[in-house]
C-alpha cells in the first residue's frame, strides 16, 4: 500500500529538515534526479536537431516525458507544451489569445498573482476584467461566475486549488458554466496537478496550467501548458525549432507542440519531470491525495484548537493550512519554526495579494504537505506553534 | 596550463562519443552536475520567498550565480537577466520594446532564426526590417549596416559568431555604427559566448544575448539577457515574485532583474550554470579560444584538402566549421559518421535557412567544436569524411 518509509528514502533533505512548504515547491525524488544526471553524463544532445543518436535519444526521451504527463493527466500530447512554470504558461495564453477592445475576462480574486496580472494587463488593450469575490474561506461559489458572464466574455480563468487557503474549486462546474456563454476557461492547478486526480478531458477545460515543480515533483524550471485546441492562441515566441521554412519575407510555423516550444527547451528538466510523474503516477494519485488531505485536516483541527492561533481556509481542504499566531507577523512565526526544529513554512502573501486583503489580514503562515509528509511532522508543527503561542499569551 | 586530459575527465560522455556538435549544444562539466545534484539533496526550495533557511541558502546560490556570469562578461548584474535560452532573451527584447509604425530594424542575413524571425514578426505592427547581406563567408561588413541606417532605425540585431560559417563579426565597429545614430544594438552571442573573450561594458552594446548551454557549459533551459539599461524594456511575463504590491485596480512592478523573472525560475539550472561559468573562467576562456580555433582551423584546412569536400566560412573562424562532400545529402554524411566512429556532428540548415539559401546551399554538415575535443578527433572526423568521400569519387 502507501509506503511512507520507502518514499521518504527517495527524499534525502526529509532526513534533516521538516519540509512543509510544498505549495511553493516540493522536493524533487531521487529517480527523477538520477534520469537528469543520467542524461548529462551518457547521451545529453540537443532536442530534434540532429541526426547522431545522441540527438535522438535526447528526442527520444524528451518526448516520452511528454506522452509521460499527457497520459497522466488524460489529454493529447499534441496539446501537452513544455514552458518554464505556470506563470509563462498563463502569459502564453494572455499574449496568444487574439484580444479586441470590449472583449471580457473573468478571474477571481483569490488567485495567485501569476493568474492575475497578465489579466490585468490586458486593460491597457481595452479588455474589461471582472474580479468576482470569494467568501472567507477562499471559496469561489460557481454562481458567482454565472453572474459575471456576459455576451463578451471571452475568458474565465480561475484557479482549481488556492494557493492560500487550501480551498478547493469546482472546476468542473465553472468550466461548464463558462462554455455554455462560448468562453473559454482556463484553469490553474498549480496546487492541485500531481496532488488528486485531475482529468482534462472529462473536465473539459480550453487550458489547464501547472508548474511540473509542485504536486508533480519535477525540478524548478518546468512547467505545462495543456491546450484542448492547440490552434487556439498563437505563438509567444518565434525562433529556431518551431519553424519548417523561413524566408526573408515570410515563414512557415509548425504545429503544435513544436509552434510554441521555439529554441533549446529545457532537456533535462523535462526528463526529470517525465520521471517524477512517473513516480507520482506509481505512487497513485489516490492515495496521495488521502494522504494528504489526512494531514492537512489534522494540521488544521490541531493548530485551531490553540487559544492564539486562527486557521483560515475550509474544512473541506487541500493540504494548505494558512493560520496565525494572534499579535505575532507571520514571518516572526515562520522564523522560529526554522531555527527552534527546522521546520520549514512560508509566511507573508504568499503572491496572491489581494486574496489576503480580502478577508482582511497582512499575511499568513503557511503549512503544505505533499505526499512524503507525516503525522510526526504535523505534531512537530503543532506542538511548536503552541510553544511560540504561548510567547504572546 | 591548458590540461586536455583533466578536461576530459570532467566530460565522461566523451570517452564513448567524438562529440562534434557544440554549436547546437555543449557538454555540461561534472562538477556542473554535482552542483545541481546538491542542490535537490541538500538544500532545494524555493528562490526569494520564504523565511526559512533553506529559502535563503536556494536564493543565496542563485543570486551568486547571476553575479559569477555578470563578472565573467563585464556587466552589472541588475542587468544580468536568466532565461530558458537566447531565443526567448531576443523575444522578450523584440515584445519589450516599445514599437512605433514606421520604426526601422536592421538584422543580417546569416543570422539564426532565432535572431530573425522575431523581428520579421515586427512587420505585422507596421515595422520596417532591412535585411544586409553578408559576403560568401558569412562576414557582415560595417559598412553594409552603415549603409542601411536610417534617421528611424531603432535597433540593429547581429550575430557575433555565425552559427553556419564560424564568421566572427566585428561587433565593437557594429555597435559604434548603430549607436552614433542614436539605434540601439542586440548582439546575439550565442556562439561566443564562453568560447572567446566577450566585455559588454567594453563594447558597450545594449542588449547581449546568449543561451547557457552552449559555450558557457551549463544545462540546456538556461539562457542570458544582458541590458546596458534594464528600464529600457517592459516585462514580458508578469506574474509572481516580480511586483511589490498588486490589487484589483493596479500593481507595482520591482526593479531589474526581478522584473524579468516572474515565477519560480529554473534554480538548479541556473545553479548549474553558474558552476559552469566557474569552470569556463578558471580553465582560462583565452586559452579555450586558441585551442578551439586551431582545432577548427586544422579541420577546416585537411577537409578542404580532400578533393570532393567544400568547406564554408572565412580563414579567420571561430571553432565550427561547414563543409559538403559533393554529391551526398548532409544529412546522409553526418549519419555515416555516427554509425562508422560515433562522431556526432550536425547537418541540414542549422535553423539558418536564409543564411544557407544566400550562398546557393541546400544544407551543410558542421563540425564543431569546445574546449575539450582534441586533434586526433579532428584526424578521425577528417579520415572518415575521406573515407564517405571515395563513396562518391
Amino acid at each position: 500500500m502507501y509506503d511512507l518509509p520507502a518514499i521518504r528514502k527517495d527524499f534525502p533533505l526529509l532526513e534533516e529538515f521538516i519540509y512543509l512548504d510544498n505549495a511553493a515547491t516540493t522536493q524533487t525524488p531521487v529517480p527523477a534526479v538520477k534520469a537528469m544526471e543520467e542524461y548529462f553524463y551518457k547521451y545529453a544532445a540537443n532536442h530534434g536537431r540532429g541526426a547522431h543518436r545522441l540527438a535522438r535519444m535526447t528526442t527520444d526521451k524528451y518526448e516520452d516525458a511528454r506522452e509521460t504527463i499527457a497520459s497522466f493527466l488524460n489529454t493529447d500530447v499534441t496539446g501537452t507544451v513544455f514552458t518554464r512554470n505556470a506563470t509563462e504558461s498563463i502569459n502564453m495564453v494572455a499574449y496568444g489569445l487574439q484580444w479586441h477592445p470590449g472583449d471580457h475576462v473573468i478571474v477571481s480574486i483569490v488567485e495567485h498573482h501569476s493568474n492575475l496580472l497578465p489579466w490585468l494587463r490586458l486593460r491597457d488593450h481595452g479588455v474589461e476584467v471582472t474580479v468576482v469575490q470569494a467568501n472567507e474561506e477562499g471559496v469561489v461559489a460557481p454562481e458567482q461566475i454565472d453572474l459575471a458572464l456576459k455576451d463578451n466574455t471571452r475568458l474565465v480563468a480561475v484557479n482549481h486549488v488556492t494557493n492560500v487557503f487550501g480551498s478547493i474549486q469546482d472546476v468542473r462546474k465553472i468550466t461548464r458554466i463558462g462554455h455554455k456563454n462560448g468562453a473559454q476557461v482556463l484553469i490553474d492547478a498549480s496546487q492541485s496537478a500531481g496532488h488528486m486526480p485531475l482529468n482534462i478531458k472529462e473536465l473539459g477545460m480550453d487550458f489547464l496550467v501547472t508548474p511540473g515543480h509542485k504536486g508533480l515533483l519535477g525540478p524548478q524550471g518546468t512547467g505545462v501548458l495543456c491546450l484542448r485546441d492547440p490552434d487556439s492562441i498563437e505563438p509567444m515566441y518565434l525562433g529556431g525549432g518551431m519553424v519548417s521554412s523561413v524566408s526573408i519575407d515570410s515563414y512557415q510555423i509548425e504545429a503544435s507542440p513544436a509552434r510554441f516550444e521555439a529554441g533549446t527547451p529545457n532537456i533535462p528538466g523535462v526528463i526529470g519531470l517525465g520521471r517524477a510523474v512517473e513516480y507520482v503516477r506509481d505512487t497513485g494519485i489516490e492515495d496521495i491525495e488521502k494522504h494528504e488531505t489526512i494531514l492537512a485536516k489534522k494540521a488544521a483541527s490541531l493548530l485551531a484548537e490553540i487559544p492564539q492561533v486562527q486557521v483560515y481556509g475550509p474544512q473541506n481542504r487541500a493540504g494548505v493550512v494558512s493560520f496565525n499566531v494572534r499579535g505575532m507577523n507571520p514571518h516572526d512565526v515562520a522564523i522560529i519554526l526554522d531555527q527552534t526544529r527546522k521546520i520549514c513554512v512560508r509566511s507573508g502573501y504568499h503572491c496572491a495579494m489581494p486574496a489576503i486583503q480580502s478577508v482582511g489580514l497582512k499575511g499568513t503562515v503557511r503549512a503544505s504537505f505533499a505526499l512524503y509528509n507525516t503525522m510526526e511532522e504535523v505534531e512537530a508543527l503543532v506542538e511548536t506553534v503552541s510553544d511560540i503561542a504561548t510567547l504572546v499569551a
